[in-house]
């Protein structure tokens, strides 16, 4: 059985066609990758790092046949197409600092004591140490940041652990080049061909044969609750469970301030308009509600006329497509959901309008589930509040989210610490004066948030600490020095950070 | 419904009756805790270490009645329980310094760059902060250390998250005294009361609706696999499905290389009699399989010796009497399986006599599945194998332990880097020249393992790492200094450790 993608703004089959994956082809890749977890946990993280450079060089090499896919199977313009490259590639160069810094494994040494009374300590190291083969859905929105040479892929690798990645089916020719372009790297750096595998399918076949076989140690999956959903329930069934890392999306709401609706209410507006209509709504990390204090009526005014005039952009598949629409409908049939405006669609087959409802403090609270429902694509839910005390009062019930923004001036925020509060409660990244929108990828990231935003809030899937996912931890009591690890070996060969007789040293 | 413990030397039934915790009593525990995580995770480090020592305080001065109560309840004797009883409280001194100290948070800064093109970079800063009410089980082998004031207890009150416990229903006399005595404390300290709530009850029930109570954020437990599976699933199958660290034993196999045993057999067979019968082989780190090089006659007559002219000791209950004996019949009723020696059992009407049995590794291999199963209680298999290279092939076989040890002189150890490899590959802990018994609490404890020893192998359930199990990770992205947690605030007022534009600063 084999599948084609579009082109979603002409609307037309691309060239080239994929093999669904038998069930044969994935349990193949998953052994495959087992028997090179063996080769790679022996890896110094000098190694890995240049595993990761050499593959960040064998895509740069393929950028414009990559770059060209990209575009053509997700309609978006070039820009965003050349700033994801970079991201994309920049991720190979990150992990591999990450991997030859070494100090993420989280070293911790307690010397031994042979006069303690009434028993003599032992000596004990701990560290962090690859978790096995790792199972990876890219996402659907980010094809080249987060899919099959996305975050998850250089994290696991940089942890030392081998990955079969699941191409996303609306973008497998990218995922195709992508993959090529990293066995090449692979092999250039002698590391066996099991460090990466690439299947590939449309429906759920070959992602459920990943999460079950019994090879695979963990799973990284980004995209919708419903199937990041299905497969952590699959991961936690096995006889062996294993942890699945879902990112799932959310609303991120954001909440204003009154002084600063008066003082900038249109600047805003044009800032919210221009976070919903990033990448046309496509990111986890959109902000599809905002909450207002009563008298943002000349912000809505402004918002309205922004997204009543705006033409709308293509969005990735039909399956994106018609759950916008239905989304839309759905909100714009409740009790007092009003449309605040929707803008045209000109120029995609395959696309959404940007559309903005708007609701009062009452009918939210009356709906709030519904309400609260991602709609993935360019889209928002005003709520048009009666009093600030209300912000606090809502955030008090909301559900795990990735991220929450309060906007206000200095001084208002100043006297909102309580209000941060409450934002803190339920998600995993407080932003002030700025959207969710256009992450941030460093060390302090978070991308995570409590159920439903992922399915484990310990960790975050984008930025350098996603490494620790893909690790478990090892103890070494009473081992003598030569057969350690080079990270906990007494002289530490490798400088690392490390915690001794319970002390932070450098 | 009500129940009462036993004495397990005499048989006696003990003083004192415990009603079984209703679901609405269950119920209204989760919401004191919800309640007070509210509290609890605005408290700075410093108070909660001052809870912690104020805890401690307490106990202390219960500690005659609750030392009483142990030694009827367990049949453990005086030294064992005194012992047991300064850990207990050692862990809530060793917590306070964690909760003091604040570096277990990984605080970690990457500063702004208002000047940075394309983009100007936003100032983002990250640490763990408490997960919300925790539900905690503890073991019924350790009354004091890992129970109703053990160390997941400790853990989660330093890290700022409050508790429900469900006493063990084996020592239910001994959990209603902690009990009272954490209450005092933590009433003393000014927390609010939903900060520490015990439940009690006999069978299931209790213990699922702890699980499955929507304000529960995480839960541990340290027990049988079978309810540590059971529980695990309903945790993951929630609506919220929540982490549940299972710590569930394993039979922590020996290794012992041929030229120790020609030097030293019969000293390693006393310390090996001495671990498999130490709290009479009631701990999940017992050593329960052997694996003898060819020429190992002399310790096997020593160990045969040791345990036949043994009388045994009581166990802590019915059920893990009768488990022992028709775990120790099923072991003897295998293919080539033979009794190598058993003890006597004197002076304890609830207990189990040492016993150890003998296969060649041509029978163990045949019979894997059923002689790697952990027998709770003081009980061995030893593997005598016909050459040293199939502890390698032994060791690759092994499904999750929590502890693994190698025995050798300096010399072979040092020519046994694979067979080290191997022990660390399916373990959380290699030990060399030591059992895993007698664990020491320190920073670089493991006490741990891959799936079925825990059901998360990235954590730690005891020592001093174990605090992040109950700690998400959270974002702060151009939050105002002054509204920053103080562990994040620019002047570092904490004087914490932390991760600073990439690099680790103290």
């Amino acid at each position: 059985m084999s599948f084609q993608t579009k082109n979603p703004i002409t609307g037309e089959v691309l060239p080239g066609s994929f093999a669904k994956s038998s069930a044969e082809e994935v349990s193949r890749a998953c052994e495959s990758c087992a028997a090179a977890a063996a080769t790679l946990r022996r890896k110094s993280g000098k190694e890995l790092a240049s595993l990761l450079e050499t593959i960040g060089a064998s895509l740069t090499e393929a950028r414009d046949a990559i770059v060209e896919r990209v575009q053509a199977e997700t309609g978006y313009p070039d820009g965003r197409v050349q700033g994801e490259f970079g991201r994309m590639v920049g991720g190979f160069a990150a992990f591999a600092e990450v991997a030859r810094d070494g100090s993420w494994v989280e070293a911790t040494i307690d010397h031994a004591d042979p006069d303690r009374e009434p028993l003599p300590k032992p000596d004990l190291r701990k560290m962090l140490i690859p978790i096995g083969p790792v199972g990876i859905f890219g996402a659907s929105n980010f094809p080249l940041a987060l899919s099959a040479g996305g975050s998850d892929v250089t994290s696991a690798l940089a942890a030392g652990c081998p990955v079969v990645v699941k191409g996303h089916s609306s973008h497998a020719g990218t995922c195709e080049l992508i993959g090529m372009a990293i066995q090449e790297g692979v092999a250039k750096a002698g590391f066996p061909e099991g460090t990466y595998q690439l299947v590939q399918g449309e429906g759920h076949e070959v992602g459920e044969a990943i999460v079950t076989h019994p090879d695979v140690a963990a799973v990284g999956f980004t995209g919708s609750l419903c199937g990041g959903r299905a497969l952590f329930d699959l991961a936690a069934q096995r006889e062996v469970p294993i942890p699945l890392y879902a990112e799932m999306g959310s609303v991120n709401p954001q909440f204003v301030l009154p002084e600063l609706v008066e003082a900038n209410g249109e600047g805003f507006a044009e800032s919210f308009f221009g976070s919903i209509t990033l990448g046309n709504g496509q990111f986890c990390t959109c902000p599809g509600m905002l909450f207002l204090p009563p008298g943002s009526d000349a912000l809505l005014e402004k918002l309205a006329s922004l997204v009543a005039d705006s033409t709308g952009q293509p969005v990735l598949n039909e399956g994106i497509c018609s759950a916008f629409e239905s989304g839309m409908s759905r909100l714009e049939s409740l009790e007092g959901v009003q449309v605040l405006a929707k803008g045209t669609l000109e120029g995609a087959v395959i696309g959404a309008p940007a559309m903005v409802v708007q609701v009062s403090y009452a009918d939210y609270v009356a709906q709030r589930d519904v309400l609260s429902e991602e709609v993935f694509g360019p889209s928002a839910v005003v709520v048009v509040c009666d009093e600030v005390a209300q912000f606090t009062e809502a955030a008090r019930n909301f559900e795990g989210q990735l991220g929450a923004s309060l906007h206000g001036t200095e001084s208002e925020l100043a006297g909102a610490k309580n209000l941060l509060d409450e934002l803190e409660r339920f998600t995993g990244r407080v932003v002030v004066n700025a959207f969710p929108t256009g992450l941030e990828v460093c060390h302090s990231l978070v991308h995570g948030g409590p159920y439903p935003a992922t399915t484990n809030s310990h960790f975050t899937s984008v930025g350098q600490s996603g490494i620790t996912r893909w690790a478990r931890a090892m103890s070494y009591q009473g081992v003598p020095d030569a057969l350690l690890p080079p990270t906990l070996q007494e002289a530490n060969p490798l400088g690392v950070a490390r915690r001794v007789d319970g002390v932070f040293t450098l």
